[in-house]
């Protein structure tokens, strides 16, 4: 329930304002090289407290290995990692213990189990994500090994579209903007809702490059559905895209088409999937997010019994989740694409041989 | 890996040219009345051949029950059910046998597998979809007695879109238009795409109603994101979205988020959707599908040994998948629905101790 | 529920006088050749009627494969496989409607469900082990190319034990002696019970040979506890030994430690499994199956309104059920080992490498 | 993989010698009061240290609980345990670096893996088993709330069997003897062994009081089945037996069977346990552990290049691992008796529509 992936299995625990978060990832195979500084320098992308587009709370998101690995290298045992939290406000939350913000899952995780964490949100503030973060590196070294790249960057800022999708550029831009042209406009808009009290919603853009053919399970742990899954999962993803997604339930079958030629495929309509499985075609998705349901605008709720109050809400909270939520796209295609990899050994007669 | 669901587990197998297609469901409570009219009647809305918006295939789609009942009741064992083949033109494939249809899965299929069954698509065919429909007509009888309502219909072809969602129209209309006031365009443009030996692709919309407060576990089995593999995992599909998802993304948080009264929520932008768990509202989704990818224009693909070929499909198809697709997005958020109530069991020591 | 194995992984449905049995395997290595013959022998060896030491229900067991070969291969797809019921004599049941045979699944499938196919034990029959064998003939197939060989034989009956282990032997006896030399001892042995309306115990002994050192998965999907949920599931198991298991609880480390020389190990009281990973060595299990529950001498038992009744059951049985049961211990092995070897690839990534 | 548990699922991780070992606890009701103090106590049963029967290493073996509760209760969030290892000595272990010890994983990990962490065994080391005990100590206040008890005891120490199950008595004893009268005998065969360099085998009894009828999935997730692997599944284990087991095999169906009264069954040869699914007798279970494979005679083995040597081990090992194993099997059957309570919930529509 708590977990994800088949063959490279990840599970992560703790709340925002407890003792510590952390994840357990089992399935990492033997003999890859843990570089603790890269697994750290990941961390450090998704960490808050970068900037006024992040929301104000510092952590220093230090991850200790605790188990699964031995003078540097993975051992085939879990790999258990842990990130204290050291900078939780939780009188911050005093004035929410007993209301449900609107936009957050305060009314379904006391309706659900009569007994909440509000502290942040608890288990289901955004600040797990580092877990996944942490997770996601070591599924990156993984497949450095192997070339294959995961990538990402903000595409779309309260309906300011990027024209140009330079994942490089992307790096450099503390918004992670793909389009840099369109970056001074993107940030504008953010700092103009966080000054309203408001925030704003955005779109993250994942590129997977150099994934061999054949990731992907029929019919039913498909590569598609599996990253529809692990995006849609995370807080605030309201739709998930794959290749020309939305705009391919627009148009003729004859423009959608990916034509091919013995030198791959002319076009790449479909985001490099065919029937749930990898076609050797860069892997492209877009994350829809919605605005940060934390503002500071007076809004009205109830209370845990039911009584109606008006309150605006304090704290501190990231006025566009869906840039550092970009980091966390990137982690968990990592991960699917490595899951992927693992149980595709064995589709075959002829690569058992090879390998036994 | 064929298999889908967690506490109702269902299975399916078969290929579009074999012998039969099937499915086995699991996990289904004893005790629930079998009404196999009802199973047929699904499986009639789905099958081929109805009108001229669909594949001029004829299929019975006759269900055969082998296991799992007992005096007409579902005795708490594995359901299994079968539907044979019958109308399979086999010869009509022997033109692809070594060719790779562009937007179609036999490309990948090849280089994974090292073999395929081209008839039809073997596996990849929508055809094993019929499967998917028999396992969630019984997980919408499970649902009925639970007054809890999966229905669907077409929001968009090609680019028209429905302005009004009548469920109950939809059921009447032969290519299931929630806006019977856009259906005429919309049969226009299936049928100009058909005509000119091309498709359109379309969305679906679904809704599910009176679902209890509850449904989905965090953070990794999320109501929202298993939805959107379901969802994603169906041939065609290539993006999903939640409430009001892709608007989500461009909007503040302040016209985003669902105030709250103590009647209920003021809104449903979040489409019955927080945290992931289900919030008493009704739980919308909208799935975009790609054109079919069997066109008779001319194309130009390569063959199994890399050679370029221009070639022109015959055969019969679909010239809006997402038509028949959207009896299929019902069975499978009937099936997700269903496997969430059980997994919700047991959420709480004071739930366990009433079943104790 | 109904499924068994993680990277190979079965699935079975049916009921002993419903209108078929059969199953459903999934993750078959594609390219794999599928020699129907073979799986039909299988099931001829574990098929009832051969003699008078097995039931005299007589089922042809006549396998179907319904889907995931194509031109003779396994493609990669589920592969369904049926087995129609043709010998149900339901009215010999009649008798036992509204009674709890002792030593039965009746009371607590009818507990647990509150509705029970009560003709020939519905799902509990063993009859649901001819699906077991089919889907264990394919994993003897895909370990066959792997030169792995998994045998089994009778080892005791009635407290007769077997003094040499005996597989070729055992495969020319009708009770699958092992011990050439006690099977008319045994054989009176079942004789003497049935003709006293009455049944006996024994024990079933299966090696695998030729594994490959490293199957199994540490700490929890151990290769020896895998082995033991699959036998301990089977009708009648009520014990599982490994190696020299029981009479290793009795004696001293210096005797049961396998010393190893550079040629390998010098003796296997470990039966080939260590840390839960395979050794190298031969695999041995010792699987205790009790007397068959269906004796006709009078009983004492209560009807499903808990009247208190005396009865003698009907209808036609094992007298030792372990003797076909043994073939299905068989392809239970078969089909944990070819599990293990899929989920054993991708363990170092110096394996990986190799692959992609 | 190092993951157990369907409904409740619990994953540990961590090293012998590494920095902590832990476990991760998944699908705990929410609102089950999280007694701290009886968690520690469970850790003290298994705690090594204790006496001269045990190993000389002393570990504290404090539990620290890192999410998933709130104010004392838990919130339906996972429950991260952590316990530190504090008395490691590696240094011990650098004579054995390059050697494989027999009768331990060290031959297994290293070809399996190409890399091992050989303190303490790593990963293999029974020191793991800390973390089941964390675990299962919640899945027994879970069933404390439902009456129902889990217990164990030793009832065979070197061949010298215990003739009363007194688990009273049992968990007086330093050695956790069932048969006072035996109590002696057992101390004086480990010291007679540990004196002479050796280790001896012992068997864990355990009862499980008051489950109710209907625990266990037909026919692959059966209660008998599932307790076996959990079991099987615990370092030196080599036997499982359920009921009268091993007897069993070698009587008669008459003698076996289990009558039934209006007041229940006459007797419990079965062990509690019908077609895989309880029956509400006293569940009972005989685990054989082999006798500690660490021993200080000199064996023969080989190094980690396949060179021939004798060695004597040194290091601080448990002469018997029986006795402290004993309360590991406790905790794995409370983990699985939890977990099929949790999985047995949504059995019935009846029981359906009384939860929802």
């Amino acid at each position: 329930m708590n977990s994800f992936g088949s063959r490279l299995r990840y599970s992560t625990f703790g709340e925002s304002h407890g003792v510590a978060i952390g994840c357990l990832l089992d399935g990492v195979p033997a003999g890859l090289k843990i570089d603790e500084a890269f697994i750290q320098s990941e961390l450090d992308r998704r960490k808050p407290g970068k900037s006024e587009f992040e929301t104000a709370r510092k952590e220093d998101d230090k991850v200790e290995i605790l188990s699964g690995t031995f003078e540097g290298y993975s051992t085939g045992t879990p790999i258990a990692m842990l990130i204290y939290n050291t900078n939780q406000k939780s009188k911050d939350y005093s004035n929410i213990k007993d209301i449900f913000r609107p936009g957050h899952a305060d009314f379904t995780y006391f309706h659900k189990y009569g007994i909440r964490d509000y502290r942040g949100g608890g288990r289901s503030s955004a600040r797990e994500t580092a877990a996944r973060v942490a997770a996601g590196a070591i599924a990156k070294l993984m497949l450095n090994e192997l070339s294959i790249e995961v990538k990402s960057g903000i595409s779309e800022v309260a309906g300011i579209k990027a024209d140009i999708f330079d994942y490089e550029s992307a790096k450099e831009s503390i918004i992670y903007a793909l389009d840099a042209s369109k970056e001074s406009a993107q940030k504008a808009a953010i700092l103009k809702a966080k000054n309203s009290h408001d925030s704003v919603g955005g779109v993250s853009r994942i590129i997977i490059k150099n994934a061999p053919i054949g990731l992907g399970q029929p019919l039913y742990y498909k590569l598609d559905g599996v990253l529809a899954d692990a995006m849609m999962g995370l807080n605030a993803v309201k739709a998930v895209e794959i290749g020309d997604g939305i705009l391919s339930a627009s148009i003729e079958g004859s423009q959608n088409n990916d034509e091919i030629r013995a030198d791959g495929f002319k076009t790449n309509h479909s985001g490099g999937v065919l029937g749930g499985i990898s076609n050797g075609e860069d892997i492209i998705l877009n994350v829809y997010f919605k605005p940060t349901p934390s503002i500071f605008k007076e809004q009205e709720t109830v209370t845990t019994t039911n009584k109606e109050v008006n309150f605006s809400l304090k704290g501190r909270h990231d006025p566009c989740v869906a840039i550092r939520g970009s980091i966390v796209c990137e982690a968990m295609a990592a991960l699917v694409i490595a899951d992927m990899l693992l149980l595709n050994m064995g589709s075959t007669m002829s690569g058992i041989k090879k390998y036994y």
